[in-house]
């Protein structure tokens, strides 16, 4: 099995020359994050990664999890120590308020090291991952009171955290859900029903389990503005806060999935035996909101695991296709050399690289937009900030991760029938990279958040600004004589996006059904400008870098050589997309459904 | 689960309007192939596919094969069953010569069938797939008396076959070969040597087993020059042909792989205790040549089976589509309807359809065209056919095998979460459809075939006459004014290839390096637009009926919207794939390797 090396070189040379890091570290509150400090702690999050959670991951895959008859969940050999150890060492809270006892460390440092957890152990990892979402929810929708009783043990990761949106007929739509909530006469609520596909619902690595739960009461209104968020503990607090009696929750199966194998899915039953106890979290039927910063920052997430299983698919792809020998060179016919020069080889490991560096720069590019939204003292500044961090949440999620799995894909393609031999571990990344385009809202979902949430109802403002950035950007790497194929494929492909927006802006009111039709390649059109964006700053990056001395020549150009291979093999893709954004609503709405 | 339905009218309208059944039919030795009985096989065949095979394709998955420690192998229950059925019914020598018990209908006759066959459970009809491939090997390379002991065995399926190429350090590059075959006295050889990777190496479901061999004798010159092809049975036929003292090739161990758990893969260790007996086929130092002969056979049907993958798992994703209640109309606000209704699952379920469509013309029309080589009367009619399926197999294989890839996917997409669950089947479609574009030479492997020996050898000369065949579709799709957008794209994705050619062409002498890091992109622009091509043909077809007052309106009218909706949305890819060839040789020639 290939070992993992922590990408720190990428990482760093991205934070600190795309992703705005010296700017970020002279935020208020982010003074601690100087690059000295952000480049330790992104070391010790490698070894970490490599030393701990990498180990565990083929096993977590092979022996899975299981629900004894007791209604335990057991996770995989080792889940229990590694857990311990990465609680301990404080990873949990990293971006949390130190408050909680958190770090506050900005989400421009956090995303690296998660983007770590998320290549060595993705099953693993979807456990803290959990417990940062739920504390962001808390910290906006608790009483003061909630948050000192609850969010010490989640940001500290003593306790469990779960969220608890879907059921069986409620799943995309969240109308639909029925689980009910009954208030008592102590202020607290009596919750009963059934929630489905609830990662890490039921496991015995924390002594207590915090379930956020949404839930209907009786006299709610219809529809999602009848929805509540109640905080169901598994064990009920004790006097001074230890878990107590058993909470009415119980683990009635677990799911046989395609992959994440060492994280359990579980189904939850509430009340079956009287109800189970909760308390409401923020106002009566404005749950919704609160699940979606929750949502929202595990959508963010879910695009970091497309970045990281990426970079670990690549990783192994490059190790074998360095050590495999096979076949001759088809050009001068020499034998005995490794299957790296191969030129389709190679083409699918420059085109798996590129992809996850376009991934990395944008996503570290919009955490860094969202710490300067947080916490930047101009309101114009942050506002702007806040509004790019809105519009791309959904291509951060539904883009990278449908990256993330052509990447994994491709690492397949390079290992060959090994690749489709288990024994590789290969195949692992690929069978649970397959959850990510879905959970968390499908790319679908995505797309129709975009389209309709994010540019129809603001009549495309943000974009248009992002587009003028954009072209700002094109610019620059025009005005340098030796970027010219990059220039002008983005350009291009700036071109397409521009004119496949103005045909949504256009057609948005009156053709509406045509519009959703091409929201999905919508989408792969402005994550695929978006990520050429980003990786022509990175070239005008390495361009200056080595216009000044700096650095090392052979990596900086090496970049350089990426870009234009991005925009030779992936740009000129933005422009078939931007043609079927145009051309499929009609197509598809002249099809007759019966003809299916 | 999804019940199977044999997609019979598509199959029957492709046959007869596109593949050209009716000539056919006219062709010598092609007499019984009447529309009549073509129907009829086709209708028991589905009967069959759905009643027999599909039942246990995911028992199957979930039992997986087990090899037992006395060596013997075993498949999943019900697999013998099903075997003795389909031996039973005659389907192995559907196509194959009727003097050794065949049927020796069309290949266009038999690839729809095939198809069925893949859709229903394709682990199991790997066995009989091979047993067809094998006959077509022994055929052209066997002596008079080595078919008449062997080829009736294998034609009616009494006994197994298998095809061992693969050992560990000879995967793509087959020079690199070490397994040894020692000539005896008698006239035969010994065999000594490991091979992996073989297909239903072992297993009970026939007394006997049929091994042809690649392997080296002690003289021959070195690399794929010094390979002959031995065939050697599991047990040595006694006096009357009957299987008789086991043969010295053992089963010691199978793989534990992602997907066709029903498909034991084996590795076969030969001559441990003496030798194993086999007989040379064909002449010394030339079984590469025959090999090719069954493996291109195997390759045109690894290309059907991502037809048929496809197809099911369109059928899946149609059904549940179809049933499951989800959210609410995103023009009208209505609640309570299923999915197929929202924009985004209607474009998926329509591009599945499209793609599964054109993968479907493209094949059956290759069929077509290999029976008018095989059996036309007339040499230059004849030749110009056996051109046009060299050039295309390495495109029915390698893009056939990529999209119905992709086809699965959008099927789990569909399901969305349930996707991901096992227990709803179609994960287990995308799990066996990833080997589908590795075993039988990867897209690579076919994509550097394509461009190096078809095409850059014989100077682009027979795609330059294929492309004067798809333009003459274009003008006849031009003529039809109702037709436009059609034509529009077809004539661009036709100029695209053109381009593309004529740059391959003039470069691939002096920069082979950099076109073949276009040859994989150049294969999805050959598939793209030749499915165009084909679909084109499609459209023209239902129009004719249309015109003539023939036919199902509803439907006819539903096969020009889907070619529509290919052309908005699969077609505008050609360009970019054009674009890709051109440019992405240069960018990754710059790139150092050092610097991966």
């Amino acid at each position: 099995m290939s070992e993992y090396r922590a990408p720190l070189r990428d990482m760093n040379f991205i934070l600190s020359e795309i992703a705005g890091l010296g700017a970020i570290a002279e935020l208020p509150g982010c003074e601690d994050a100087s690059a000295d400090l952000v480049s330790a702690i992104l070391d010790e999050a490698g070894k970490f990664a490599a030393g701990v959670l990498a180990p565990l991951n083929r096993d977590g895959d092979v022996q899975g999890c299981r629900l004894a008859d007791d209604g335990t969940v057991h996770t995989p050999d080792g889940w229990a120590e590694a857990y311990a150890q990465f609680r301990d060492a404080g990873w949990i809270g990293l971006s949390l308020p130190t408050e909680f006892g958190g770090q506050e460390l900005p989400k421009a440092v956090s995303t690296p090291v998660w983007e770590m957890w998320f290549s060595t152990n993705m099953a693993f990892a979807m456990l803290p991952q959990l417990n940062v979402g739920q504390a962001e929810a808390l910290l906006i929708a608790a009483t003061d009171e909630q948050k000192q009783r609850w969010l010490h043990k989640v940001v500290g990761g003593e306790w469990g955290s779960t969220m608890n949106l879907t059921e069986p007929q409620a799943g995309s739509d969240l109308a639909a859900t029925r689980c009910r909530a009954e208030a008592q006469a102590d202020g607290s609520y009596k919750l009963f029903g059934q929630k489905i596909f609830i990662s890490y619902g039921e496991h015995e690595l924390t002594p207590n389990i915090v379930h956020l739960v949404l839930a209907r009461m009786p006299d709610a209104p219809p529809g999602v503005r009848g929805l509540s968020l109640f905080l169901v503990p598994k064990y009920l607090p004790g006097e001074v806060g230890e878990p107590g009696a058993r909470n009415d929750v119980r683990c009635i199966s677990i799911e046989h999935k395609m992959g994440i194998h060492g994280s359990p899915t579980c189904t939850l039953s509430f009340g079956d035996a009287g109800g189970a106890v909760g308390w409401l979290v923020g106002a009566a039927n404005r749950g919704l909101e609160t699940m979606f910063v929750m949502m929202n920052d595990a959508r963010f997430g879910v695009g970091v695991q497309g970045l990281g299983l990426g970079e670990r698919a690549y990783q192994y792809a490059l190790g074998y296709a360095r050590e495999r020998v096979q076949g001759r060179d088809a050009v001068t016919g020499e034998s005995g050399r490794p299957i790296i020069h191969h030129p389709d080889v190679k083409r699918m490991l420059l085109s798996m690289r590129a992809r996850v560096m376009a991934m990395r720069a944008l996503l570290y590019t919009a955490a860094g937009w969202f710490d300067v939204a947080r916490r930047h003292p101009d309101a114009a500044v942050a506002g702007k900030h806040r509004r790019y961090v809105d519009l791309m949440m959904p291509v951060a999620k539904g883009w990278c991760t449908e990256i993330g799995n052509d990447v994994c894909d491709d690492a397949i393609q390079v290992f060959g029938g090994m690749g489709f031999v288990e024994e590789t571990g290969i195949a692992q990344f690929y069978r649970d990279a397959r959850i990510i385009t879905i959970y968390e809202g499908t790319t679908g979902i995505q797309a129709n958040d975009l389209v309709g949430r994010k540019i129809l109802r603001e009549n495309g403002e943000t974009l248009q600004e992002m587009i003028a950035d954009m072209r700002g950007t094109a610019d620059e790497v025009r005005a340098d004589d030796s970027l010219g194929q990059i220039a002008d494929t983005l350009s291009d492909a700036i071109d397409a996006l521009e004119s496949a927006t103005e045909w949504l802006l256009a057609n948005g009111e009156e053709r509406l059904a045509e519009v959703l039709a091409g929201a999905v390649p919508y989408l792969y059109l402005l994550g695929t400008v978006s990520g050429g964006w980003q990786l022509a700053r990175l070239a005008l990056a390495a361009r200056r870098e080595l216009g000044a001395g700096h650095g090392d020549v052979a990596y900086l150009t090496s970049l350089i050589d990426l870009v234009r291979f991005y925009m030779a093999t992936i740009g000129p893709q933005a422009m078939a997309y931007a043609e079927t954004v145009r051309e499929a609503g009609a197509a598809l709405n002249h099809f007759d459904e019966a003809s299916f």
